[in-house]
This record gives structure tokens, sequence and C-alpha cells, in this order.
């Protein structure tokens, strides 16, 4: 590793604003309100509990219990590289030396936590001093977006209750109520869609996206078939396979329709396998699946040729099918790493392959999934380490490859200002960035 | 990186001369006549087409208007390997510097290649200064080979319009014609096979190839059920996806047949999804699954033990399983890095699997894929370069590594040489080599 | 690669005791009688058969014969990993240099080795030079182990014949001889995998393990099901595949059972397609298939809460998956780097992935897998070298890295002692270290 070059292209890199487009920070609070908060990140529950096994059981209730719990365990995932982010955090944020992490500091380190992050000025300092410029949501189509700040954060609507949950009695009638009339038909269902989006709009929406089971298939469906399963749904059975799978494609068409009315993108997140680990800690059960088709997706990538996809493909096996799809796909966009594949193995792998074969203006670099606006520093500066490496490698090379002219530090730093300010500004579009 | 040592090593490998296994050359004209010719390359087109879509539509028929609408929008691209290689084909043969290649400066450069690559020396300059020896073909089976130079080219077969496209009434007519009667029997499209070998080994045939779809299925098939199936086809009925599967499997192992009659080999070239991006210009249209499994070949490679079955794979997740597959089957042998494997970061792990755990008598380095003679260079120079890192490495872990004895840069020379130029001479028979 | 550095790492890995949870190594023997057993080792005699075709055929009763056979052929493997595994062998433990071995030496090499190896003191004298304190053995349900000695050696249940064969007329005889009556019903069936854990636990049992075919499925099976097919194997009727599939699922419960009631773990292998190369050497015909997913053991992972099962898995494909498994699931534990995955690439990049996502006191590093004691340190050799290059790398990077705080060569160290040794105790609980 060319250490120098990498350092000196990360100090560069990190100068930079954070344009963060995918985060489940919640925007009443933003910020954690002490490490309990911060340690109640699924990560670090999932870890120590894969590493001293407690049924997943831990004390979310109570900040305080929790630290004390998680802490003895944490010695268990100092290789990890969610620990990492940890110290950061606690170096950064509250001013605690990594070295000052022992079990039997907990209360000091929760004390010290509660003062800082209490303050009133917390949440403005910390976005100052982490240069964060734009945070998009999470959303559910009922959330109160009222008041929201749409200088700084975009809301995005979380689809699958659409696409995915119909069947489910409790989900169609908060549908309902949002609409202000029972979903019984697929022209309720629609407005549905078209209600929510106009709200959305309304604050500032950055784009529909749903995190999508493995081998998820799209195709065109008739409306009566959609009608016949909505019928069996509401009637109160239980839908099969098959009908879940029309549904699914069917509902898909009608967000993508209602992306193409309402000019918003749509994020793709493909692969997850939801309540697999059946002791895990809540947000910890999920997995995903290595067998899993891109191809499923043919339909909407053709179809709505006017409507933009950034996609994030959870399974490594994805990887190299997400660069070809962006590479000759024009509506295909890679946008970050995702969850298993975060981390900086295989962030490598595909910023290469990323930074070698799609076009420069279409690759979204990272997005940090974050939970409270604490977690978007780290998880930025794990990517940014990556990215500099790329980079300074690629300078490297440059000096001796025989297709290559030199690529300069210039050079590295407007393809990195691209991939992590403007291309999602142009993508997405931001007002403002 | 070892850049010193790299940059010997690529010295070195570079000054070896070029085979090509596999090119899409036409071999009456060979070179491009412009730099229209260049950019009309499916990688330039496809890469523009997804930065700033246009629905693929390009003047394809006018060279000069293309290079007019594609150089504007190649300020998108310059990050991709594929940019990489017009430069250098601008550099090396059309003595353009990469500064040059301004959306202003589009007239200058096309006139400037029109200049170099209509001299009629041409050709034969740019092959000297290139040092490529022997270039392989793709031909249909009623292509015109009269004339070939066979010193130089080498004609290989696509089998699929036999194997693939059976159910089309205009290929069966076309077999027909070249058959000299109507494909009806079994035994009439045995004949056309036959028919086509002898004419492409009296042209100094390469191989028999074919480009095959994701998960194709080999099995050994009745006769009686084969004749079936083209009873169904030539009666005008649609075949359905088991029967085309059935006469793809059986016509898989006649032309099998025909390799071992006429002892060529047979290149497969694993996983790609045809036409499934609707709004993509001309070859830029396919892409390929992540999930392909390889033993669906497990049937034509164990019974067909003398025939030698040079192999490429398109998706990543094949990598490895073509290795292990080459590693322990006598008659597999890894052939270069197929299309969108055909990047620095797959060419990497690959070039160091294969070193690893295939006999070195096996390995098929590089083939270029081009569809003009200045393709090769470019390309090969990616591979070359690659291969020289990989090597380079190898001699520094063997200073250190406690299994190695030091591995020299004579071996690795002798190992680079076999792989680009032994071993393809060696496996496929390549006449002078 | 960070040379210097790799190499102190390497050193001080090298001089920690091997602990190898997974051999094929005959107890009663052990080492090998001469070169002639080394090179009847699947790898030499696989690649050599691949490289230059002789239809599996080699004089394996003769090992005189054997080496002056191979030889010759060895030249096509030099650049092997394996190559380098003979190459350490014939260096440390025969005082051979690699320059030595050519075919002419054949018989010098051979004589030397049967008067190395055939001294009675060998075993304690290579055991002791290569510092191996602990090897786990695979052994079936009925073989001898009388005598053996627990303080160096594991005995491992195979349970192919119980979860996989139970059609075969003669396994099940050979189940029912072992039980001391014929297996008619589901509890005869229970009752012999009782007793076959009795007799293992007595002689100081590791685990149970089993090599499994790709996409294996686990789910519950009532138990009139499974004596249903079980009526029907015994009466001579073939099982189709639902029966087969039903079959092994219940044995799995039953096999996860008896680990839960006698408290030892399950040290699954995962992704294995048996004898699909017809003209082979013997254990040369398996490959694998990169199409395999882990979903399908979803029910014994949840269901079997409190049984331990360290995983191997032989596909790339599934090594992200293994990762993710392991970082959620607390009884998931990924275990070493698996014969077609047992080379340089696929290591590097999975010990990194652990590394960085997988609990530090939930990885096993590596097991040989080998069938003499003679491999154990070459293999040993290649992994820590893999891990040293790892470790240093991390080192590095730790002291540019923003999110890091200084990872120091005893953090370094104390980390490879727990991947090594510490971890392969306290998870399998291995008594003595």
């Amino acid at each position: 590793m060319t250490s120098a070059l990498t350092a000196e292209l990360y100090r560069r890199i990190d100068a930079l604003p954070i344009v963060d487009i995918h985060t489940h920070v919640e925007w009443k609070t933003g910020t954690a309100a002490s490490i309990g908060d911060i340690l109640s990140y699924h990560y670090y529950t999932e870890l120590t509990n894969s590493a001293e096994f407690q049924e997943g059981k831990f004390p979310f209730d109570d900040p305080e219990a929790l630290t004390r719990q998680i802490l003895p365990k944490l010695r268990f995932i100092t290789n990890t590289v969610q620990y990492d982010w940890l110290m950061t955090i606690s170096r950064e944020y509250l001013g605690i030396a990594p070295s000052q992490w022992q079990p039997e500091n907990w209360k000091a380190i929760y004390d010290r936590s509660v003062e800082v992050m209490g303050r009133s000025e917390w949440r403005q300092e910390m976005i100052e001093q982490s240069k964060i410029v734009r945070v998009f949501l999470t959303n559910q189509y009922n959330d109160d977006l009222e008041g929201l700040d749409q200088s700084f954060y975009s809301p995005c609507l979380r689809t699958e209750p659409f696409i995915l949950w119909i069947d489910r009695a409790n989900e169609r009638e908060g549908l309902g109520e949002f609409l202000g009339r029972p979903i019984r038909t697929t022209d309720d269902f629609v407005a549905a869609i078209d209600k929510t989006f106009e709200k959305f709009v309304r604050h500032g929406m950055g784009y529909a996206a749903m995190s999508i089971p493995s081998n998820f298939q799209t195709y065109d469906v008739a409306v009566e078939d959609a009608q016949r399963v909505l019928d069996k749904a509401v009637s109160g059975s239980e839908l099969d396979a098959c009908e879940k799978e029309l549904w699914g494609a069917w509902a898909m068409d009608r967000m993508c329709d209602a992306c193409r009315k309402f000019d918003r993108p749509f994020h793709l997140m493909i692969g997850v396998n939801r309540d697999v680990y059946a002791h895990g800690v809540p947000m910890g059960m999920d997995l995903f699946d290595s067998v899993n088709s891109m191809a499923g997706y043919e339909h909407i990538l053709n179809k709505y040729v006017d409507v933009k996809f950034p996609t994030a493909v959870l399974a490594d096996t994805s990887g190299l099918e997400l660069t070809a799809a962006a590479w000759i796909r024009h509506n295909v966009y890679p946008s970050g790493h995702w969850w298993y594949s975060n981390q900086p193995t295989d962030i490598a792998r595909e910023v290469r392959r990323r930074i070698n074969a799609v076009p420069q203006n279409k690759i979204i670099g990272y997005f940090s999934d974050a939970y409270y606006l604490e977690f978007i520093l780290p998880k930025f500066r794990m990517y940014k380490f990556e990215l500099a490496s790329a980079l300074a490698e690629r300078m490297e090379r440059s000096l001796v490859h025989p297709n290559m002219e030199p690529f300069s530090l210039d050079d590295a730093m407007i393809l990195a200002e691209q991939m992590l300010v403007k291309n999602p500004a142009e993508i997405i579009g931001i007002p403002g960035i």
C-alpha cells in the first residue's frame, strides 16, 4: 500500500462536504441522546450477541443498563470495523480515548456522553464538525413530516408496505386510514400511492426506496389479476407465494408509475432475506442469499426508461452484475455499499470495478445507512479511506501503465468529488448542491 | 504495488508476439477505415449511451457524424479502461495525444485517422508495429473464406445457428441453402455440420465456438426426440422452452461429434443473457447472470474425453468454478477474460487463481475479442500489465514465502510466454508457432 | 506488499503450535511411508492427470512405480501451490533441494524418502519439528479407535452414511452390524447414532462432521415420513430425489439431536458435487457449484440454538454468506479455507472479511485436510503467510486510517494466536490447550 499517498488523498477527500443519500435518521431528534443509543445500533447488539450469546435480549429501553451490559462484551469485537466506527465517535465527539473503553469505565463513558449529547447545541455542532450538508431519510407513508427542515433533510418513501405487505390486514388498514377510505380496489391503491407522493414531494422528497427480497421478480400483470389478489387478501384469506409475487410485480409497476409521474428516482436495495435468524437482536435477524439474480429487474428497468434507479446490492455475488448493469443501462446507478457488503474488503473491489467500467457521472459513491447522525462521519471515513486507497493505486499505476496517461492528484480529487457530491446531487436532484 | 518490477516485467512481456485466439475481425478488411469505425465499437456507444441517454441511436452508417456525436460524450468515460484503449490507439497509431481529445477537435481527429488508416500499407504496418502474428476470427458457416490468409488468420465456426436458433425459419433455410437441401431430418442437420467443418478445415480452422446462455444444459437426447422437435419447428409451430433445451442439448452433442471427428477444439464462452436491455446500442444490449452453474456442462466434458474445451466465463461468480474445472478436468482450459470480466479487477483475481492452481500448460492467457485489428494492442496491453503485476507480486512473495523457492525474472518470463504464446499454439494447434 | 513486516509476522506466527482441527490422517500410521505415499495425494495425481491425461490411472498400489510415473509430469505443475507444499516436504523433511526434483532423480528421491520416513522415530520427530500439538481425524462410525492416543488425536465422526446413504443396502447393513440389529425403524437409526456417539465420546470425540452436497435442505420432517422412506429403502426400491431429500433433512435433525445430547459441535463442510468428473483419479472427481445457498441451513441453525456449527464452504461465492452468518448467528463459526478455496487468492479475501466483521473469538483460522501428517506443516505455512500478509497490511493501514488506533505487532500476534490456537480450543473444547 502506498501509505503516504493514500493518507494525502484521504486528507483531501475528507475535506469534502458529506452528502448522505440514505440513512434511517429520525429527523425530529437526529442525534443520539447518549452512548446507550449509539450502542443500541444493531451492529453492536448483534455482534456481541453473536460473540457471547444472550438470545438477543438487551435492555433496549434503558440506555444506561444497555451500556453497562454491552461494554464488557466489546472486547470480542475490537477487531471489527464496527468497533472502529464506535471508537471514532468516542474520540471525535466525546473526547474519550479508545484506551478508556474498559468495562469498569462504563459509567464515566455514559455520563460523559449524556453531557456532550444532551446539550441543545449538540446537533448543530456535530453537523458542522462533520461537514454534513445533506441527509436523506427513510420514511413511512404516514410519517409526520410537518416542520421538516428541507434545507438539510430529504424524506424518502419506503415502499415495502405497498409492494410486499398488502396481505397484512393492519398494513392495509394503515394505508386506508392514510387515504381516507379502505383499500378495496386497485384504484384505491393507486390513489394511496399518489397521495403519498404528493405529500412527500411537498416536503422535498428524495426518492422512493425499497429493500427487496432475494430473487424478486418484475413483470407486467393485468389489473384484473391484481384486483383478484387484493380481493382475496381483503376477504381475509392467506395469499400463496404466487399471489404474493404477482401482487409484488403489479405494485412495483404502480410505484414506478408514480416515480415517473412525480419525476423522482426509485432507489433499489436488492437482496435481503428478512427474519432468518430466530434468536437475533432487533434489526439483527436478516441475512442475504448469495444466489440472487438481477434478471428479475429487467422488466422495470426496460419499461421505465425515464425513471432513474440508483441501486445497491447486498450480496458480493451481485457486485459485477451491478457494475455491468450500470455500464450499459442508462437508468441504473450503482449506489454505495450496503450492509454486509459495507466493509473494506468488498468496498475495495467494487470501487475499483465501478471506477474502471462505469461512466463517472453515474457512480454514487456512498451512503451511511446511519440511525443517528453520529454514525455518518465514521462510516464515510471508512469509505473515503478505501476510495483514497483505490485512487492512490490508480495514480501509481498510471505512471507505469502502458495504456494510461498520468492520473494526477487533481484528477483523483475531481473523480472523488464527483462520486461523493456532484453525482448524488445531479442524479437525485438535490437543490442547493 | 512494486512499480519498478511490474514495469520491467511488462516491458519484457510486451516484447512477446501477440497470438490472439478470439476476435471478431473481418478478414477482408481487418483494420478500421477511420476513427469513426473505432468509435462504433459497442463499448463506446454503450458507455456514452449509458452516460447520456439517446435511446441507443447513433449514426452508425456515417463514421464522420458518429465521431462528431460521440466525442463530446467521451468526457463521461475518461475514467474507464475502454477509454484507455482508445487513447492507446490514438497515441500509438494516430500520433494524437490524449490531451487533444476535445469535442472541438473532432474533425482534425477524424481527418488524421482517415489519413493514417486509409493508406494501403496501414494494415501491414500496424500488424508489424504491434507484433501481431496470429489472429483467430469469428465466422458463420456460410461466410466467404476464399482467399483467407491462413498464415495469419484462423477461421472459427460460430455454432449458435445450429444449437440455439433451429426454431427460426430463416436460420434453417440458411443452413439448408448451405447444405444444398432443406434441413428436414437430423441426418440433414448432421450433414450440414459436417459440410461446414470440411469447409472450415480446408481454410485452416481454429475451432468451433459458442457464446452460451446462462444455465445451458447438456445431456444425452434420443435422436427420435430431436427429430420430433425439428419436425415441429419445420411445421412452423413455436417451440416451447423444454423443446428448445432438448434441441440445444442434442445439437451440442452433434457439434462435439464433429469436433472429435475433425480433431478441433470447442471454445465455450459461458453465461450471456442476450437482448435484455431494450434501449441499448447494437451489441450493447446483453448482460450476464451471476446465477450460473457450470454443472450443465458435465455431460459433454465427460463424454467428449478427447475433445479440448478452452473455456471463457462471463460472470465473476464462475471464476473459481472455471479454475477448479481446469484444475481437475484434463479437457478444460481456462481461456482469457471475457467482456464484463475483461477489466483489471476481475482479471487480477482470476490470473492469480489460475497461476496458483491450474497446470501451467493449460492456461490460455488472453484473447482480445476485437472487432478491428487496432484494438488488439491496447487490450493485450491491459492484460499484460495485470499479468506483469501478478508475476511481480509472485517474485516478491517468493523471497519471503516459507513454501517457495525464489521465483526469478526468467521464471516469470517463461510462464508468461507459455500463457501468451506456447499454450495457445499447443492446445489449439497453431501451425508455425 | 510490505515484505519485511510480513516476513517478521510470519516468523512469529510460525512459532505458534499447530492445532489442526480437520485432517484425514490415519491414526494407526500417521505419517507417509515414502514419497510415493505423498505423491498419491489426490492433488498430485489430479493435477498431473489434468496436465497430461492418462484416464486417472496411476499405480496406486506401487509407491515406487507411482513416484517414477509422476515425477516427469511434475514439470507441468511447478507453478501451483500444491507443488510448493511438496517442495516444503522435500526441503524440510527429506533434505532434498527443489532443484533435485528431476525425473532422472526419481529413484534417489524415493530411496531417500524411505530412509527418512521408514525410521521408527520418524513420526515423533516430524511432529516435534513441526510443532503439531493436536490433530483431528476423520472417522467412520465403525472405525477401530482402540488404542488411539487421545492426548494427540481427536476422532471426528463422518456422518454421510447416516444422512446421505441410507438408500444403499451395504451402508444400511454396516450400520445394522454396528448397532447389533438391522436398521428397520427410525428408532433403530437413532440408536445407531447414539451408540456411535457413545463410542466416539469414549475416545475423546472432536465433533460430528459432514461434507454436504450443494443446496442441501434442512427442515422439520415427521417421523412417520422418515419411517416411510426407510421402509421403501429397506424393501429394495430406489428412492426418488424428494425421498432422499426428506431423509436427509430428518436424519440431519437426528444428528443435531445427538450433538446436543453429547455436547459436541457439528462441523459443516458445505457445497461439494461428488463424482462429476468421470475420468478422474480417486478423490479427484469432485467439484463444487457456484450456485449454492446457505439458506438451506436456516432450520438447523435456528433450531439447534445450543449446538455449535463450525462451518467451511467450498465455493468462493459462499464466502461473504459465511462471514455474514458468523457475524450475526451466535452458533456459526467460520472454519478454515476448504479445498478449492484453499489457495492464496481466496484465503486472502476471506481472512480479511472475517477479521473485519466476525467477532474475534469466533474465527477458526485453519485446518489442513491432510492425509498424512507431513502435509500439515506446508499447508499451515501457506495459510500463515496469508494471515501474516493480512495482519501486516492491517498494521500499516492503522497508521494512516482515520478510524483506527495503531494496530501493533503485539495486537497482531494476539489475534493470530486466537485464530490459530485459542479459538479452536475453546469452540470445540480441546483438553490441555
